[in-house]
C-alpha cells in the first residue's frame, strides 16, 4: 500500500506541484473546507428509515458565517469586474469601502487590493468575480476574522495577526449556479420489467441503481406506497423493507410525479388504493459525473466482470462524497471512505472528491470525539491524508489543514493510558470489523498499529509545513510506540502479533487485523513476515474475515508479499461468489456459508444489509496496484514504479490514471507494452529469457529481475518470457 | 462594586436557587447558548453605513445543527403530548424510533424516556412539547452528539460518554412562535414637528429614538432619500450623515411604506424627486419589552432628569442584546455590555438579557482571539460572570458554561510572556479607553489588574463546579499576579500604580485606569487608597477622562470611598453638561471643552459619535448602588446590605429590584423607610442622634454607625439625625 519510505517522500516533495492552482477561469470560492462541511450536513441528514428521519450520532459542524476574501492585483490597464456573492456583502478597494452593494467595480491600473466580505448564516459565504484578468480562484486569500479594528481617529490597526488561507473552490464556474445550488446530475432510465397484479406493480430496473422514482400518469384518489428493495424479497416485504415512500393522491387529471428523495434499489413494489391509476414507472438515475479514467481487462471473463461490477459499485457510492453504501446510511464513514480513496486513485482519480470527503469527515475544532466516534476511523483519516499527498501531490491541502491534523492527533494523545497506549474510553467506539465475538477490550494491538502509522503521517506533514518541533515530537512518539508494539504484542511461539493486552498482560488470542496491516506497513522483518503469512494469513483456524472491508487488507497483505496467484483465486471465489448469487453490485458483508435470505439480514433486521457497499469494490484497487502493478514513489507520480503480475492470467491490459496523464499497460506472459503520460517510471519485471525492448536500456538487477526507465510520452514494447 | 469576599460568597452559595428552573409551562427549548449565538449573528450583521453592509471583524460562530433532546418522565396516567420542532426531527420513546414525523405521541403510565432529535442548518434546532404534565422546559437534557452507535446485531452502545447539558430557553411559550421568528416589539409613534420645504421634509421626533420610518401616502415616480440624524445637523448633512435609506418609487396609487431596517435618530431629512408625494411621516418605535423595575427620585430635579435620561438611554440600548449604541455599531461589545449588566441590575433586573449577552459574546471554542479582539474585553466577560452570579444566583449558568470559561482563560494564559504578564500580541487590541495619546505598549498595568480579577473569578467558579484542581491552580495564579502587580507597578513616590512596564522597566506615567479599579477591587490597603485618591483621582494634572465609559469607574471608585457628595457634583456637572447641550440620551463621549459640532465628530467622521451610548447611562448604577446604597452580599440577594448616602440631597426614594422581590427605600436627613421583598438585609446608617425604629432592634456599631436587620415582607421606619 505504501512502500516508499518517509525519507524518499520528503526528498521528492520539493517537486510537488500544487494541483489546486492550475485554475485560470473564474470560480465560486469559499473558506476551504466550509462548503464541504455544509454539503456533508445536507447529505448526511437526508437518511430516512421507513419514513423516519435518521441523522448521524456524531457532532456536525458548520461553515463560518462571516468571511473576508481578498487578493492584490497588479493591472496593466483598468479593468471592470462583475461581482457575485452568496450572502450580504460589501466591497473594499484598497481598504476603502464602496457605497452600497456594488455589482460592478472598476479596478484602476497598478497594484490594488480588492476585499469582499460576505455574511451568510444559511449557506456558505461565497463569491464569484469575473473580469478580463481579475477572477476569483483559489489564489485568493480568505479569513473568518480580519480583526480590522480602528482607533478613535478612524485608523485601521496595523498589525492584525490574522491568519489567511487560500480560498477553497471546486467546479463552480457559472456565476448563476452558486455552491448552495449544487445538485448531482440526473438521467432518465426505464425499468427492464414491470409486473402488474391488481393494485400493485413490481418494477425491476435490472440492476442495483440509485435515483428518484417517477410515477407517470398518476391520477385518482387514494394512498400510494412505494417499497424499495435491493432484492426482490426486500421490495415485497412491505413491513420490513428498509425504505419506502407514502403518498396521498388526490388528483382528477393524470400527472407525472417524482419522489422528493433519491433512494437505492433494484426493485420497487408499488401498491395503491382507491381508484388510483398509474400509467408507468421510470426513474431519474442520480450520479456524480466522474469518468472512469482507469480500466482493467484480462483473459479471465469472471475477473473482468468482477472489475466492472466493482467499478459500478464504487461509482454508485461516489456521490457528494464517498459514502458507505447507497441504501442505508449514506453517511461519510472514515474507514469506508479510506478504501474508496484508494480505489478511486485507480478508477476516477478525482482528487476533489477525496479532499471533499477528508474535509467533511474532519469537521472543525474543538475535537470532541473520534471521527464517526470510532477510534480506528480517526486513524484512517490520517492514513488517507498520507495517501492523498502521495497520489495527488496536493501540498496546499497539507499546509492549510495541518492545524486540524494537529488538534485531532492531540485529542488522541490526550487519551493515552499510563502506558502510552489507547484503550476504548467512554464514547470511543473500537470498531475494527463486523466479526462475531471480536474482543474490543483493553489495549487492542490493531488500534496501536494504526495510531503509530498516524503519528508517522503527522511527522511527514510536520516536515512538509516546516514544523520542526512537531516533526521531532511525532517521530519520537511513533518510534516509541512501534517499539512497544513488538515488545507487548509479538508472540514468537505463535509467530504473530496477539490481539490485545488486558490489564497489562498480552492475551493469547490471534486475529488477522494487526498482522496483515503490519505487512503492508512494512513493520515486520522478513522472518516475521513469513511467520505471519504461514501462521495467520494462510491459517484457516484463525477466525475468517466475512466483510469485503477487511478482505481488502487481507488480500493486499498477500499481494504485497507476491501472492498474486493465490489472491486471484480468492478474488474469484469471494467476489465471484457474490456474482453467482446474482449480485449486480458488491455487498457490505458476504459470508459464503450463509444461505438464501440470510444474505440480506444485518443489525437484527431482515434487510439491514447493504447490497451496494463501497468497501465491496476493492478489486479495482488490487488489480490496479498489484496486478497492473502501478504505484507512485513520489508525490503526484513524479516518479512511479510498475511491477506487473499476471497472477495466473494469460494477459491483462489497463490504464492507471495520474494527475498529469495516464499510464497504459498491456502484459502477457511474453510481452509487456507500456505508455506513460506522466513522470519518470520504472518498469520492473522478471524474465526467464533475456528481454528485448527497442529504444530502451534494460538493466539487469539479478535473480532474473530487469528494469526499464519509462519516460513520459514514449511507448515501450518489451519481449520477455515468464 | 464587589466588596464581599470570595469566602463569603462560597459559604452562602449553597442557598443559591436555580432561577432558570422556575418554569412550569411549556417553552421552546434549544442547546444552551445556541439561540443566543444565532440571534447575535443576525443582529450584528444588520449594520449598514451609508447603505453599505458593515459586519463585525471578529469570528462569528453558529449553532449546532443537529441536536438530541430528552427527558425521563414518570407518569401516573398515560398522556398524549403534542410535538413541535424547528427542523427535521424524529422521535424515540424508550429508545425505539416512532415511524415518520409524529405530531402527537402518547406516553404510557410509568417511567419513560422521550427523545427528540432535530436537524436544522439555517436556524437553531428547537422543540416545543405540550402535554398535561409533560412539557418542554429547561429541565430537559440536550446534546450535540449522542454517540448512539449500534453493533452488527442492532444493539445500542452501553457507554456513550456523552455530555448532556440542561436545555436553554427564554420566553417562547407559543408553539406557533418558534425562536427563529423572534422580533422586538413595535409601537407606532408620531413626530413632534414636520417642516416641509420644496421637495424635502425635516421631521423631528422630539428625542432620540429607534425604529422603522414609515412614509404615508407615498406615490409618484422618482427617488426618495431618507437621511437620519441623531442631531439636526446630521440629518441635514446629506453627504456625511452616518445612515440613510434610498428608495426608487414608481407607484401611481398612494401607499404606505415602512423602511426595512430600523435605525436610530431624532431627526429625519427626507428628500424626494420627480412627482413624488408623501402625505406624512411617522415611525414604528422598536423595543425590547422590559419594565423599569428600579426607580430613583430625589430632591434635585437635575439629578432626576439625569436618572430618567440614563434609564431611557439604557432601555434604547437593551435590545436583542445589550448593545453599545443604537446608531452605529449595534454590536455586542463586552466592555460596554459589562456596564449595561451592572446598570440593568438597578433598572430592569432582566437576567435573560444578561445571560443572552454573555453567551453571544463568548461564542464557541476554539478561542482564536480575545472577545471582540480586545484584551480588556475578554476580562470584562469574566467580571460580568462574577456579578451575574452574585446578583442572580444562577448557578446552572456557571455549571453549564464553566468549560467555555476554562478555554477562554487558557487562551489568555497561553499568551503570557516569560514574566507571566500579558502584552498586546499581533491580533490583540489593547483598548482601555478612547483617550488621546494613551500608550498601549508593553505590559499595561490595567490589563494585568483585570487579568488578576478574571483569575479570581475562575477560582470562584471552579469551586462552584467542584473543580478542585482548577480552583487551586487559579487561586495560585491570581495570588502570584497580584503580588507582581504591586512589585512591578506601585510607585511609592507617586502613591500610584504606574501605567505600564516596557522591556521590564516600569514607566513613570500615571493614568487613572488601574488606580481606580484597584480601589473597588479592594486590592489596596487603606494608606494606598488614600494616596490614590489624593494623587490620582482628585489630581487634575493626571489625564482627564472624557468618556462616560471610564467616568463610570472613576466615580464608582470615589463612591466606594464614601465621596458621594463629590460624585454628585461631578455627575451634575458631566451628565448635566450633556443635558444642557440638549441631550435626550447620553453620549459615547463628552468632553466639556469641545464646542458645537465637535461634539458630534469621532473616528475621523463629522457624525461618527454615538449620541445614545449604553455606557452613558451609569448614573442608574451609581445612584442605585451608592446612594440608595443597596447591594447583594450573597448570590441572588439572599443577604444584602443597604447603606443610604444622600450625597448632599435633601431626600431620595427608590426601588432596587432583586430576583425575588423589590427593595424600596426612602431616605431624608431625618428619616429612613425600608420595605423589602427578598432575603435578609442589613440597613446600615450613621446618625448623630440615637435612632428610633418601632418593632426593630437597633444595633450600635460605634462611631455613630447603627444597623437594623431587615426581614422580607416587613416595613421599617427609622427616625434619625444626620
Amino acid at each position: 500500500m505504501k512502500k516508499f519510505s518517509i525519507a524518499v517522500l520528503l526528498l521528492i516533495s520539493v517537486f510537488g506541484t500544487d494541483i489546486l492552482h492550475a485554475q485560470s477561469k473564474a470560480a465560486w470560492i469559499w473558506y476551504p473546507g466550509d462548503f464541504e462541511i455544509w454539503l456533508g450536513n445536507k447529505m448526511q441528514n437526508r437518511r430516512t428509515e421507513r419514513g423516519a428521519f435518521l441523522p448521524p450520532f456524531w457532532r456536525m459542524d458548520s461553515h463560518y458565517v462571516l468571511m473576508d476574501f481578498h487578493k492584490v492585483f497588479n493591472l496593466a490597464a483598468p479593468e471592470e469586474v462583475t461581482l457575485y456573492a452568496e450572502g450580504s456583502y460589501n466591497v473594499k478597494l484598497d481598504s476603502k469601502m464602496l457605497p452600497g452593494r456594488p455589482q460592478k467595480v472598476t479596478i484602476p491600473a497598478g497594484e490594488h487590493r480588492l476585499n469582499i466580505k460576505v455574511y451568510n448564516q444559511n449557506q456558505v459565504p461565497a463569491i464569484f468575480v469575473q473580469g478580463k484578468t481579475v477572477v476569483s480562484d483559489s489564489t485568493w486569500k480568505v479569513t473568518y476574522e480580519d480583526k480590522e479594528w480602528i482607533d478613535a481617529t478612524g485608523m485601521v490597526s496595523s498589525q492584525s495577526g490574522t491568519k489567511w488561507l487560500q480560498a477553497g473552490s471546486w467546479n463552480f464556474h457559472d456565476p448563476l449556479m452558486p455552491p448552495s445550488r449544487f445538485k448531482l446530475d440526473v438521467q432518465p432510465q426505464l425499468p427492464v420489467k414491470t409486473t402488474r397484479s391488481g393494485q400493485s406493480m413490481l418494477v425491476d430496473f435490472g440492476k442495483e441503481t440509485f435515483g428518484f422514482i417517477q410515477l407517470h400518469g398518476l391520477k385518482g384518489n387514494g394512498k400510494v406506497a412505494i417499497y424499495y428493495g435491493e432484492s426482490q424479497e426486500e421490495a415485497l416485504a412491505t413491513t420490513t423493507c428498509e425504505t419506502l415512500d407514502q403518498l396521498d393522491v388526490q388528483q382528477a387529471a393524470a400527472k407525472d410525479s417524482t419522489m422528493p428523495l433519491s433512494k437505492a434499489f433494484r426493485f420497487v413494489n408499488i401498491q395503491y388504493e382507491g381508484d388510483v391509476k398509474i400509467d408507468s414507472v421510470s426513474m431519474l438515475y442520480e450520479y456524480l459525473p466522474v469518468a472512469n479514467r482507469g480500466s482493467f481487462h484480462c483473459s479471465d471473463e469472471q475477473v473482468n466482470q468482477i472489475w466492472n461490477v466493482a467499478a459500478y459499485t464504487l461509482h454508485l457510492n461516489t456521490r457528494e462524497f464517498f459514502i458507505d453504501g447507497i441504501k442505508r446510511d449514506r453517511w461519510i464513514w472514515s474507514g469506508d471512505a479510506y478504501q474508496s480513496f484508494l480505489m478511486s486513485y485507480y478508477l476516477f482519480f478525482d482528487a476533489p472528491t477525496v479532499s471533499r470527503t477528508l474535509l467533511a469527515l474532519r469537521g472543525k475544532d474543538p475535537v470532541s470525539s473520534h471521527i464517526n466516534t470510532i477510534m480506528d476511523y480517526t486513524f484512517y483519516w490520517f492514513l488517507g491524508i498520507y495517501d492523498y499527498y502521495l497520489y495527488t501531490g496536493d501540498e496546499t491541502f497539507i499546509q492549510q489543514f495541518y492545524p486540524r491534523m494537529q488538534s485531532l492527533i492531540e485529542f488522541c494523545l490526550q487519551r493515552r493510558n499510563k502506558d502510552g497506549m489507547l484503550e476504548g474510553l467512554p464514547g470511543d467506539w473500537v470498531f475494527i470489523d463486523w466479526a462475531d465475538g471480536l474482543s474490543k477490550q483493553g489495549e487492542v494491538s490493531f488500534e496501536q498499529l494504526l495510531f503509530c502509522r498516524s503519528l508517522e503521517t503527522m511527522a511527514l506533514c510536520a516536515d512538509l509545513v516546516k514544523d520542526n518541533a512537531g516533526a521531532a515530537q511525532y517521530k519520537q512518539l511513533a518510534a516509541g510506540l512501534r517499539t512497544k508494539l513488538f515488545a507487548y504484542y509479538w508472540n514468537a511461539g505463535k509467530q504473530a502479533l496477539v490481539h490485545s493486552r488486558i490489564n497489562g498482560n498480552p492475551t493469547n488470542y490471534v486475529t488477522r487485523y494487526s498482522n496483515m496491516f503490519s505487512i503492508f506497513f512494512d513493520y515486520l522483518n522478513e522472518a516475521q513476515k513469513q511467520g505471519v503469512k504461514q501462521h495467520v494469513l494462510l491459517n484457516d483456524s484463525v477466525q475468517q474475515i466475512t466483510t469485503p472491508y477487511m478482505r481488502f487488507y487481507e488480500l493486499e497483505a498477500l499481494c504485497a508479499m507476491g501472492e498474486q496467484n493465490y489472491v486471484l483465486k480468492e478474488m474469484k471465489d469471494y467476489w465471484g461468489g457474490m456474482l453467482k448469487l446474482g449480485a449486480t453490485s458488491f455487498w457490505e458483508k458476504y459470508d459464503p456459508k450463509e444461505k438464501g435470505a440470510e444474505h440480506y439480514a444485518m443489525y437484527g433486521r431482515p434487510f439491514g444489509r447493504s447490497l451496494c457497499h463501497a468497501w465491496g469494490a476493492s478489486p479495482i484497487y488490487l488489480l490496479g496496484k498489484y496486478y497492473l502493478g502501478v504505484r507512485p514513489t513520489a508525490p503526484a507520480y513524479k516518479s512511479w514504479i510498475m511491477e506487473p503480475a499476471l497472477g495466473g492470467l494469460q494477459w491483462m491490459e489497463g490504464t492507471v490514471p495520474t494527475p498529469d496523464g495516464d499510464i497504459k499497460v498491456y502484459c502477457s506472459t511474453k510481452q509487456i507494452k507500456v505508455q506513460s503520460g506522466t513522470g519518470t517510471g520504472i518498469l520492473r519485471f522478471k524474465s526467464k529469457s533475456k528481454p528485448v525492448c527497442a529504444g530502451a536500456e534494460i538493466n539487469a538487477r539479478g535473480n532474473g529481475v530487469y528494469e526499464i526507465t519509462i519516460e513520459k510520452g514514449k511507448a515501450y514494447e518489451v519481449k520477455y518470457g515468464l
